[in-house]
């Protein structure tokens, strides 16, 4: 598959879900089928990226999302390289355009990006393209902008739920809720491009705090009947066929924005009582880590039945692979 | 010797040392002895653990152990991925369970964990077991609790030295003195275990504060007679074939369990005229870092005469890659 | 080339160039040169120190130097251990060359350590020495003495610049100035003993702080002539071949050693005005990172008819190599 696979795809970075196409979200998703499948075989690796060196530039810290980029790079024979913001040169004074020509210069050949700021793997890109395009560029997090890798790894996870029954259109007609801290979520806005662009109809539960009016604006024309926004957490949840939590960062407390993790659990807080409101065979997702008790009950998160929060978790890494292959070797002659 | 000691190995998780069997020990030793000869040929690997994945969770941070056990598990031809408290999600909300259970998903085979606090490895490990049993736990040191592989590699280089002499019963009347922190140390709790199961007589002297008249209840009846505690060096020190010093934390001056280092030395300290009490072959260990002047005097530690310190360090590569080895091919069909 | 190179190197350790050879650079310039074909190639790896183990002890913070030597190990097929101080044991008492001494004990072949003290990486090479002579150091920056590896990659810069019009006396009769931060500088010194050796007059450029009279010292007579001092930039720039510019530090302001980084920018900073004073085909080098607007304006540092930055940041890879390798396999009678 891979030969074909890598002919047909044109992408030079991942940045942002917007303009992604449902034929593009079914190459990679049958990309990361077929590396689940590797990762289920005795030998797990395979040599797709070997010599090719990963840079994970975290200028933000993370745990768990570095660890499934470092884990995806090692899964495809690449080299790595970890870069975390708080012991660099940053504080020596150099700009992030400077740290990221200097690992391309020292050969990187994919740059994965974290970034407090909204914008940044955009911009390096651009500086990337213009230094000759040989660098690809992988979106890990920018802002409370876009996170690219997790909504299609939540993605890949509804599809490995629902492909048996539908392959291609596995989400029409399907009802997704999405309840948190919207505004300022980088999920939330990657996963509604991603879920309505494959035909779910979203809705939205948050507080008016962490959910202006004008949100909605976000989808072009052609999706606005697909996204729902809802002040209270009822309308949303009632026949819902997957619940997305979101984390709750507690600066939301000290900017104001919510009066207590109490009142937030009361009001928006997934319980079992409230999941008897969505359809039966619902399923909750969250991108972790968890705030037990605020966002999800601990009785929900740990049910096996409810939770695909630990299948979230290995399909990333196939995600990641699929992603990492995709892009490190479109428009490559030798691959 | 791979294939049988394998089979042979029933343990899936290696978190304290108190039930450990002479036979098990045994395997232990000689296991780590093939891997001595792996690292001394030019080599130096071996492919036992291809496709494996070490996680190293220390959530207290460490040098040492972590470069240990990360270059065994190279040595073995696994993939490692850190992970260090400090940098973590832990601090956004988490519980440790719900991050080992991320490494788990992620495809982790082995964890090895550091923790604060006693329990928090075999706690973590039944987790494991419950989610499956693919995952194998190792204890790298839980609180004041115990740190079996430094007990194991002090085992291995005593039986090195012994060895020769006496392969099997090379612990056989052979008495060992630990002098130190010992009420805190777990290097000395999973040291009492390990050398009175193989037949040595341990003699513990420490001051007062830190070694309480009921410490020698650790053990079961079946060993109480090979355990003796002291108040004062001298006679734990008299014709001592070896002398295990512990590392003085400096908090315990700040606890007032001690007056003053200066003190301490004074009173328990290995000099040279002190070692001439015990058996004129004596040897000294220690677990690493040491207080130059505090546990042993400088003159001491330096003397390769005396020291086993090198020895216990390049031991403790070879002990891991065994003890990732036993666990990493327990129980699977295909080892 | 390689069996050839290795047997005529002698130097075990790379800790000073005060005392190379032309020879000596010959010899890394051309194995460097050999390592940026394999790097150009598709494979990009040898595996020249397979089964080795370097040790990155970096008691310094530093991200591009520790990438770099990470990278080049992992192109020779080497296994890496990192060690940095502020995660350190350091903190609990244990001495430099007791760290030292335990990645010795844990199997490391090479040590590339970086310390803010001057004639650490000595110490401890002597020590290494004493105990046996199997480890190989190399200094990776050492207070404000020397960082070989820098001045190296910067020689093979201008190599790679001028080897084809000369090859071997690519240096003879240019002028190359060095302007900054001299008195500090580990990168000014290397620098001064390489560039004189092979043949450029050297001219430094600095304000009376930084620039001491006496500093011309550190040189011998054999090549005194060849090292010329100004407290002003005109008469350094003059017809220079090369510009290096240091990196300053901002420390030097709350030593008093500078009025304000504008002051210095403005007396020494390099500018497009100021360019013109030197050759036609002048071209700039700085370490890395760029305080953007005191060192240099920021249209010179982006200028690619002007700056070599990006290819000292390349060349570092492949210098790296060059130096593993020659120290790697030097003495061995197996390479």
């Amino acid at each position: 598959m891979t030969t074909e696979t890598a002919t047909t795809w044109t992408k030079h970075h991942i940045l942002s879900l917007e303009t992604f196409t449902p034929q593009e979200y079914e190459t990679i998703l049958q990309t990361a089928n077929s590396f689940q499948d590797v990762l289920s075989s005795r030998t797990k690796k395979v040599p797709a990226l070997q010599a090719q060196v990963v840079a994970n530039l975290f200028f933000e810290p993370s745990t768990r999302t570095r660890s499934s980029f470092e884990l995806a790079a090692k899964r495809l024979s690449a080299d790595t390289l970890n870069f975390s913001g708080s012991s660099s040169s940053l504080s020596k004074g150099e700009t992030i355009f400077d740290t990221a020509k200097t690992y391309q210069a020292m050969g990187a050949n994919i740059m994965v990006i974290r970034h407090h700021q909204a914008g940044v793997p955009h911009t390096i890109a651009t500086e990337m393209d213009q230094l000759g395009g040989q660098v690809r560029v992988l979106n890990a997090g920018d802002g409370q902008h876009e996170h690219p890798s997790q909504a299609l790894l939540d993605l890949f996870t509804l599809y490995q739920y629902l492909s048996a029954e539908s392959p291609h259109q596995f989400l029409q007609g399907k009802k997704i809720a999405i309840v948190g801290d919207i505004l300022h979520s980088r999920v939330a806005r990657s996963n509604i491009y991603s879920l309505t662009a494959m035909g779910a109809t979203v809705h939205l539960a948050a507080p008016p705090t962490l959910l202006p009016k004008a949100f909605g604006g976000i989808l072009s024309d052609a999706y606005q009947e697909q996204l729902v926004c809802h002040w209270e957490l009822e309308p949303a949840l009632t026949d819902a066929d997957f619940i997305m939590t979101l984390r709750l960062q507690k600066e939301r407390m000290s900017e104001h924005l919510l009066p207590s993790l109490r009142e937030y659990h009361q009001r928006f807080g997934i319980t079992r009582d409230r999941v008897k409101l969505a359809h039966d065979s619902v399923k909750i997702l969250h991108p972790g880590p968890v705030n037990r008790g605020v966002e999800l009950s601990s009785d929900v998160m740990d049910d096996p039945e409810l939770s695909l929060i630990s299948e979230q978790v290995t399909n990333g890494v196939a995600i990641r692979m699929a992603l990492l292959y995709l892009i490190g070797t479109s428009g490559s002659v030798t691959n």
